[in-house]
C-alpha cells in the first residue's frame, strides 16, 4: 500500500471487534491500536493505569449537585481528563501514518481525516456464547450465561453513553459508520475479509462515480 | 458456484440498490427481482399494472373507522392481496435456485431459507445528486433538488411503513440485515465486490468458527 491506510472499528461488546483489528493489523502491516490507547494515556495523564482502565471509554455521571449549584454547570473530571489525553493520541497516532484503531470514539475524533469506519456487531446469544467459550476454566466457575449477558448490555450501555457523550452521532446506527457487519453471519476471518474489500474499493469511490 | 446463493437487498431511496443488484446478478449468472415481482403479481392478482406499481411496497392505511367500528378492527385491502402475493412469489422464486432480490421484504419472508441479507444506504444530500444526475433533460426541467429531497424522504418513508407493517423488524437499523453499506463510501462497483466477499466469507461461518 502507498497510500496511508486508517481503519476505526466500534464494536458490540463479544462481537470480536478487537481480534477482527488486530488480524486485520497484522495482514496489513500497519500499528494495532486499543489498550495500548490505555496505558498511553495513564503515562500522559498521570492516573494511576487501573484508574485509567476503570474509566476509559465511559462518560462522566452528572450530579444532581452540580446541575443546580447555579455556579458550576459542569466542570472537567477525570474522565474528560483521560479522553481529552486519548483524543490527542488518536489524532498524533493518525497523522503519523496506516493504523487500525479500536473504539474511543475514534470514528468521530478522525472526521476529518481519511478513514475507513466499520462497526460490527451480532445477536446478543452469539456473544455470550462466544463470551463464555473464552473464559479459563477458573474464571468460568464464576460465570453464568445469564450474568455474562447482564455484562455485554452492561458495557454496550457504557460504550454508547460514552460514545453519546463525546460525539454527535448515534453509536452502533447505520449512519454514523461506512460499513457495519454481522460477525455472526461472517466470522472473525470472514469480517476481516470484507474489510480488506472494503478499504480496496473506498479509495476515491463515491456514490457519483461509476453510476 | 454449486450452492444457492439467494442474496436480499433493502435500500435507501437513491442509494443505489437496483443497478448494484442488477450488476451483482449479471456478475453472478443468477436471475434479477425487482419490477418483475409488480408484473408478475399484477398478473396473478387480476390487478391493473399502473395499480400495483402505485401500491407496491406500500403498507395500507388505517381509517380511523376501521378502528372503533367495534366489528371489523382490520380487513384485508388490495394492499395485503397485491402483498400476499407478492410474498407467494418470493417463496417460489427462492426455493427454485440462487437470486438477487429487491425490497420488498424479501429479507424477513426468507428469513427462514438461508440468505445475505444487505441494506444500502447513504447520507441525503449525495442521493439527491444521483437521483438528479440520471433525470433525462426533459425530466429534469420539472424538477429541483429539494422537491428530489422531498421525493427521497417520501419513499422511504412508503418503505419503513411497508416494511414495519409487514414485518417484526425495523427497516434500515443494522439489527434487521447482515451487512450494511454506505454507498458514498464505495460507489454501486465497491458494494457488488464487498456483497461478493460477503457471499464467498459468510458459507458456513459464524461466530465461533474461527475463534
Amino acid at each position: 500500500m502507498n497510500d496511508k491506510t486508517i481503519i476505526t472499528i466500534g464494536r458490540e461488546f463479544g462481537s470480536g471487534g478487537h481480534e477482527i483489528g488486530k488480524r486485520l493489523a497484522a495482514k496489513l502491516g500497519i500499528p494495532f491500536y486499543d489498550d495500548e490507547l490505555i496505558s498511553e494515556a495513564a503515562k500522559n495523564t498521570g492516573y494511576n493505569l487501573d484508574y485509567v482502565k476503570e474509566n476509559d471509554e465511559r462518560a462522566p455521571e452528572l450530579s444532581i449537585g452540580s446541575y443546580f449549584s447555579g455556579i458550576d454547570i459542569y466542570q472537567s473530571t477525570p474522565y474528560d481528563n483521560i479522553q481529552f489525553e486519548e483524543t490527542r493520541l488518536i489524532k498524533d497516532i493518525a497523522s503519523k501514518g496506516s493504523c487500525v484503531i479500536i473504539g474511543h470514539a475514534a470514528d468521530f475524533i478522525l472526521k476529518d481525516e481519511d478513514h475507513v469506519s466499520i462497526f460490527v456487531f451480532a445477536p446478543m446469544a452469539d456473544r455470550v456464547e462466544r463470551k463464555m467459550a473464552l473464559l479459563t476454566e477458573e474464571e468460568a466457575k464464576d460465570m453464568t450465561p445469564a450474568a455474562m449477558e447482564k455484562l455485554c448490555k452492561q458495557r454496550d450501555k457504557q460504550r454508547r453513553r460514552f460514545y453519546e457523550f463525546y460525539t454527535d452521532n448515534k453509536w452502533g446506527a447505520k449512519e454514523s459508520y461506512d460499513l457495519c457487519i454481522n460477525t455472526s453471519r461472517t466470522g472473525l476471518d470472514g469480517a476481516v475479509s470484507i474489510i480488506e474489500t472494503m478499504i480496496a474499493e473506498s479509495k476515491g469511490k463515491n456514490l457519483l462515480s461509476d453510476m
